[in-house]
């Protein structure tokens, strides 16, 4: 059996590490009390976060909202937020999510300083961040302390699995949806065994009053039944919890609790493929947004490959430092004879496909299902000459699209670089 | 423009073979009265098909049914069925469709001698052979003779394009689909003008009150309103429809009209890729039964290739004295690394899958969407022995099952056969 009392021991903060933050907290929200009394501002900090709802892990973030009047317009609580916080952290960063923040660095621990307004459950909400410090409130209010020690099993468990996290390159559980999970199931052992069994969709609340859009997991946020806490989660996040939770269940292994695990050397085996890496510089936007332009970028690629013969079988992406996209073709030239796919049947084009490929066609214009299409017989290319053709068809996102001209083909076959995507491609492992 | 009344005269029979014609049917019912009264046998001879409609085109087939009292049991209707088909085409052979029936020549012409019960309309039905007769009667009673006239126009244009005919391996438009499509539009011209400017499916008839199921024609038989008078037509069969009516409303090009055009000679042009014929010997059933099975070999097949990792492209199929399956491939090699696609996230053979693969791998067990995959390397195969390999895995129908042991495989890049399925692939073409 595993010791869960131990484990948690380890990975919650100990009364050291309590009074640390604590006092990081106090002379921060004194600062920013400090700076809004000074300037007339009227706005209070609110910790909010795993560390106000005391489901922290050790040397996790501290997120400090400034909770403001709905007397500020939008455009002016935001300028005044970001004040807020350069005055709080003199060397941090603003980001944008929603709204700008600061973010930064301060006695050892990573600060989040957001502005947001004041709402109350029921509220007109103004921007889901505004939501945040009602979820504060929920979970202190309906998770007793030892509820709370179960939500940090659940996250180390998820962080294992690399399904920790809301952010678009995870797609995974964020720590509120893992609160929600103990509230409702109680305790971690539960939560595993309920997705162990699992089959389909996971819901959880009365949809019934709701027109939420479909999604994997769908679970009503109890603060807004309008909204679905788990909206982010993919399909793939859920599959992996599944099958984590049965590996789990089967073993109740204390491996899979380690939210770091020593990750495999990636082994650069050759598959007798040809593996390319389309390079390009990441532009300045949080990653958030940077995600589904690459994911954009990789599935435009893929398209173009499968449409010069090079048949794509699986791909990778990076936005670490810079964009990565790695695809791996069957073949590294294209076919002397490609397929051109034309219109469907129902379009009045098919007559310009038929008059433009009845006579150079080696086969067809032919009929499958309710398209048409013919072969024609081309010049074997080479995938980077083919990719270089069709660059500037490629649509690859707002932010990425001013820097295609800096697009770079890697063949790793040619080369020593071990970029990131390679690693991410090469051990792809669910445990 | 096109005379369409010296193409109706080209097409229809003239009166000499309408005399021919029509001394025939005497002479055939007048036997089938005789042999009925002499044996003590209550059914009558009845003319169906679109000779009884006169719809029909020269040389067509001459249908007659034999119509038994409702108070001989299927068997014994069926037995006495043959034996007087036999009585009346001496050297015919016994066919098996809904019932067994005979067919053969007789003075020029093909004869079908076909069992059925007497019906009329509204009343059950028995089989759907048994609704023939009420069919002529429809289109006596609902067509004049002009109309008539466009159905041999639109039956010759669906023949230019190899949609006509309902036969499992066409899966084209029938004869009374023809006839209830003038019924509908009065004249060939409007029939084509409505598929050139059809989108999606085609529905006529009130559906409201039908649970009939999905299909991409659905035509309301006017003597059976829970029958789809066209449930027999492929998704291709009406795509082609749509292109073809397009072609002639934009080109009214009388070559669309010739039922039986010069095919061009087909080219076997290297493709660059790797095609293999997998033959068998035809089973002794009738196409209708043979061809879903043809159908199914193929898909698996295709299925077992793709597994492989050979990457099928595209196929053909023919059942013209044997049964054989082209299938044309990216690869003649099996790649150094498969993929290995393993059970559902739900499923609980995910841990075993992991478990064979966790070591063996090269790179996984990952997660993909709802699925669990793992890429293994192998010894590269040729397609004809990864076929044998599996053979006895390959799922091809109960007909086809017993001459598994007899299929070969032929390469034409080796070999000198022109096969009837090469014809076809190679000569592939709309039009």
């Amino acid at each position: 059996m595993i010791d869960y009392g131990k484990l948690i021991q380890r990975y919650k903060p100990d009364s050291v590490e309590q009074g640390k933050i604590a006092s990081l907290v106090s002379e921060v929200t004194g600062k920013i009390r400090r700076y809004c009394s000074e300037n007339s501002i009227d706005a209070d900090p609110v910790l909010v976060g795993s560390v106000a709802k005391g489901t922290n892990i050790k040397s996790g973030d501290v997120d400090i909202f400034v909770t403001f009047s709905r007397k500020y317009e939008k455009r002016e609580m935001e300028d005044l937020g970001v004040k807020i916080g350069r005055a709080v952290i003199r060397d941090g960063t603003e980001k944008y999510a929603e709204h700008p923040y600061v973010t930064g660095r301060l006695n050892g621990y990573k600060l989040d300083i957001v502005p947001s307004y004041r709402i109350s459950p029921g509220e007109r909400k103004v921007s889901s961040v505004d939501r945040t410090p009602l979820h504060t409130d929920f979970v202190l209010k309906n998770l007793t302390a030892e509820m709370r020690d179960q939500v940090i099993l659940l996250k180390l468990f998820m962080k294992h699995f690399q399904i920790y996290g809301s952010e678009v390159r995870v797609s995974g559980f964020s720590g509120y949806i893992c609160e929600l999970l103990i509230w409702k199931f109680e305790n971690f052992e539960n939560v595993v065994q309920m997705f162990s069994r699992l089959s389909g969709k996971l819901v959880i609340g009365n949809t019934k009053r709701t027109n939420l859009p479909e999604s994997p997991v769908l679970i009503i946020d109890p603060v807004d039944d309008e909204r679905n806490a788990a909206a982010a989660v993919s399909v793939e996040s859920l599959s992996t919890m599944k099958v984590a939770s049965k590996l789990f269940v089967s073993a109740h292994d204390e491996e899979y609790l380690d939210p770091d695990p020593p990750r495999q050397e990636p082994v650069y085996a050759d598959r007798g493929t040809a593996i390319r890496i389309f390079r390009m510089p990441k532009p300045p936007v949080v990653d958030d947004i940077v995600y589904p332009q690459a994911v954009k970028f990789r599935n435009s690629l893929v398209d173009l490959l499968y449409s010069g013969g090079f048949m794509p079988l699986s791909s990778e992406i990076s936005i670490e430092g810079e964009v990565q996209i790695l695809i791996e073709c069957r073949d590294s030239n294209s076919p002397a004879i490609r397929t051109r796919e034309g219109p469907p049947a129902d379009s009045d084009n098919v007559l310009d496909f038929i008059r433009k490929y009845k006579e150079i066609a080696v086969r067809g214009p032919y009929i499958i299902g309710e398209r048409i299409y013919a072969d024609v017989r081309t010049e074997p290319e080479t995938i980077e000459l083919f990719v270089h053709e069709h660059l500037q068809e490629l649509s690859i996102g707002k932010n990425l699209a001013p820097l295609k001209d800096r697009i770079t083909i890697y063949n790793p076959a040619g080369g020593n670089a071990r970029l990131d995507v390679m690693d991410r491609f090469y051990s792809k492992k669910i445990t």
